[in-house]
């Protein structure tokens, strides 16, 4: 079933097609009066672009955001806010071959199984295109929560992760990795160009982290803060695990080096001596920086010939041509922290329901 | 917000405390003509029962369910179904001691942030007991989806994990570890023993397997199959983190190693040659089957003092004595697969309502 | 589809059949640190229950409504409310005739064309005593929304209207009608006599106010507050049409007869000269009292034979015996009442969310 | 708060504002493989067109619709479609006067309580000209639901009904009033060409019909049948009232006068003799014609000065200029055809969701 609509108060709803004409999100349940004009939400959408570097698609896209309703004045009015991204460089030729046979490790199988009849120019609905419409209401998310601050960082591309002791949150936007390693940096422009020119992939480990989030955000139970984030960052496309805090290392654990003792804080709130947790306990947020680690698999879109079916159920082999992203993780990273702010803006808003 | 119900047309909300007189669950949007009565339901709570071992909480609880409403003369009605489970050994003053301090790694101090009240006795709505209510419910989830079946087995405890070499379903049920490797279920008796008897806990990873979920169930955005997979098993209690199929390992895979390729099968559908996806492509059901991995942390219940504070803010060190799981993992197994089962039926149902 | 879930934020999930054990509600979203306990809620199910005069059905039935979770040491938690009434005086054997036999103008037929299977005991889910359920929920609603009024009563039986010159609340109280004009109390004495001694029964228009709604609950669109009351009144049990403001008479009014003309009030909020449109502008309150009509139709239940058929599509006469109500409409007041406040509470709460 | 989509299953979600560049529905949840373009649509958005006759607005719209996503070689894909509408008249000048003053009987002071902001220009949000959004959505529920034929018409202008004696429903598209009794449009033509010449404005009542509608669809509980069409009439600008069947006229009838005997009929299927339920028992449909009564009151827009406040809190007289229909009900006709057809297609699909 179709569900294109995330959230539960502040809500948002996208449409799209890599190869149609324009692609969106509508976002609804805003608060009024927020300062809003599309300058706000380009940079996010820049971050994100595609062709800006050789190691990510070199599909040209401008992806300027129109605001078509909801701000009036320059302030959010309350009233839905409607955003459009016009497609521009789109080449349906290159979509031919495979118009028939199924791409290994993509939907199109998938899609044809559920519906018979699928957009198969790009992916179609399945393109990470799609995720453009998630990070333009990203930045409308922000506005919500100007106390928190969201960002995250590639830790990780196939086996080479970074060195902690050398992040360095300023390195972020100085190499096109999102790498805040710059030594990590460097390994990683080898192991990404001899993918990119074997036309194969390579998978990544994103990690994203929230600071400001006040204690108390989130619900005991199904609502909880965990539970809405994990399926925020498994519903991007690409994403096959999610951790909270310590994730599967808490499994190998026990008791007393899991836990995240309190002392009295300077602020009369408590001081944690350790974010096992990942800032979430119970399902509400302890105050603690909220974080979380996304798995991306290589992208199923390269030149090595797979074996596979067509749709009259015939073998062939599929070559994806195209023009893709060798590690698909690494634009991954405004759509985390998209995907991150629009949840907590969400449970703000709930909390404030509820609570008042 | 407090938002106790799950699902999209196949829905169940819980409700009830640790110490309450009883807890429950509504089961709505099943399909009518189902043959129900408590003897469907009883053998799943009796799997998640807790007393059954020296491994698990010594509180001896029937968790008998009693139908009162959505069945007639043995089948379902098509509307709702109320499913009781009362309480019947609570030992309140077991918590008097912490009904000031917050508990590190319990959602105390998170509640109080939110709330300003919370009941305290044993976790109240935060205690695992909720989860009876989730295994009542997934076992009229299963009546939905007869096609499939659902089993989940831990398959590790702490760094012991088992060898798949080994794998012997049949073993699951012999042992108390829901273990299906007999070589690894002699060592956890150790492992598990040796941390219960030192007022400690220790983490887990649970796998769960679903076969004969055909293909085109699920969406290709945010109620994607696995996304309401991820919220689902992040949503019980202790879970840090979820993978569908290779997960984490999938983001060190490069493009061809993470491939499925497809051949003719003998039946019209394709033959899948590997499984990395975990049976779900672009956020929808392959034919394979679906198989994720939730990791569950140390209960945090131990008998170490840790450093905490109480509501006042002031330093104190916290010992839960209570009673215990010292794996909460274990006990998860029946709940791991009743979320499932939930996940799927709500999913074949939609894709009946979109596609017919 | 059945969906027992009423409420965005504030929500409530009801449960049970007239002739099951039980019958309930879950409560979900309520904020916290409200006081409650059963004798909050008694007084309202008191004023719906059954049995009270010879102008209501003969069923005899306590409604005792017990509060299984969610409250601790007296005030709610925030978490989810189970409330449960048992049922006690169902007479099975009553309903025999009718098992097979379609009602007309009850559900009995489209109940078996949905469902194939149905609990034809007292109505099964479709029985009156759900609205217990209702009530119970709109007394724990009250609460969230201290600053407001709601009341309703019987302003028409039959062709019999009340004269608003006599209008005198504390005369609801006063009579088996809810009636707030004396002499129309009289008048309906007669008239649904006439009705229960001839098996036969009558219609009835229930109004319903609330003062004390602040300006700017609601939304433009969808979730509009009148859209929302049109829902929540339509859905109960004999309802055939939901009027706001002026209703249908606004219908042969021109816009300035239709005027709500404002004044500069001594508060610095408006004083409006008339109320055409009950409270509701743009779906939104403006502050004036939100003011609805409720239309009851005549219950289905009759000793008159009625021309039908059987499940086997065979012509049969039907009678219903049993105990009935001869006027529904009259018990409907609470049960209005009940659905205003749930409205409202759920409506201050999406406000608060959005707006702060 | 802002809750710009509806439905359940079958969703869509509106955006735009009167004065905006554009407006526009996500159509979410449509079944795969159904022919559409933008020629199916634009018919139905024809007729609600505004400037068509001189008893509607002048606002010259030519409402071209554009599919933007979700068909593909001219069929849907069962992913969002995107629609959108221009809008090219828009002549803000004439309403510079209102920008401060509250217009009685608008939603101007409830949006000012609500929000603190509000785009004044043409009505914002609440301009009936997102009712076009509706009605290109609605043309694609129709679509869904081709075994029902939906209809509606004028049935009365102030105090001029028609007569039913007389209806004719090819007459409907032969006048610029929906109306199917050649007599009455003429009549009609009198009393809104006074009101137009004299700046005033006049109520309508507005009846839908939809035959076709297999008994079964609906729900015993809350999502009724009747409540969501309650609901989504209710939601229509202008609207204060909602009948199904005899609606008001129930409340004056007795049991016997207001049943609805059932024969045998030839097909199986019960005849029925009477509709006075409008095809709707329980909540659920029964096979017979769906039937609706809609009362829309006069647009408070009127050239009469009106005793009103500004947003300073000042006494002022309030004349609306601008362009406006003397009679909104007119032109609401498509509307309630598309809310009716909208309800509709959401419930065949969540009734095959739930019993397949």
């Amino acid at each position: 079933m179709s569900m294109n609509t995330f959230g539960r108060v502040f809500r948002f709803t996208t449409w799209g097609e890599s190869h149609g004409p324009a692609l969106g999100a509508v976002v609804d349940g805003c608060p009024p009066g927020l300062l809003l004009d599309e300058s706000v939400i380009q940079p996010f959408l820049d971050a994100r672009r595609p062709g800006t570097s050789k190691f990510t698609t070199q599909r040209n896209e401008p992806d300027q955001v129109r605001i078509l309703s909801g701000v009036f004045e320059g302030k959010t009015t309350g009233t839905p806010i409607s955003l459009m991204i016009e497609n521009t460089d789109q080449r349906s030729k290159d979509y031919g071959e495979i118009a028939k046979a199924y791409r290994p490790g993509h939907a199109d199988y998938a899609y044809d199984a559920k519906y018979g009849h699928r957009d198969y120019r790009g992916g179609g609905r399945s393109s990470a295109r799609e995720t453009a419409a998630r990070v333009a209401a990203g930045a409308v998310a922000r506005l919500v929560i100007p106390e928190v601050r969201v960002r995250a960082w590639v830790e990780q591309i196939g086996d080479a992760a970074i060195d902690y002791a050398r992040f360095d949150e300023a390195e972020i936007a100085n190499n096109p990795f999102f790498c805040p390693d710059a030594v990590a940096a460097k390994e990683w422009e080898r192991i990404v160009d001899e993918a990119r020119k074997a036309g194969s992939s390579i998978g990544a480990v994103v990690t994203c982290e929230a600071t400001g989030v006040p204690a108390g955000w989130g619900a005991p139970i199904y609502a909880k803060l965990d539970a809405d984030l994990a399926s925020a960052m498994m519903g991007i496309n690409a994403v096959k695990g999610v951790e909270i805090g310590d994730g599967f290392a808490a499994a190998t654990n026990n008791g007393e080096g899991n836990a995240d003792p309190m002392r009295p804080g300077a602020d009369g709130k408590p001081q944690f001596l350790a974010n096992h947790a990942g800032g979430i306990a119970g399902g509400i947020s302890t105050g603690q920086p909220v974080r979380c680690r996304v798995a991306f698999k290589p992208t199923s879109s390269i030149l090595t010939p797979v074996e596979s079916i067509n749709s009259a159920g015939e073998a062939t082999d599929v070559r994806t041509k195209g023009r893709h992203d060798p590690c698909v993780g690494i634009r991954g990273v405004p759509v985390v922290e998209a995907m991150m702010a629009l949840v907590l803006a969400d449970h703000k808003m709930l909390h404030r329901a509820q609570v008042g």
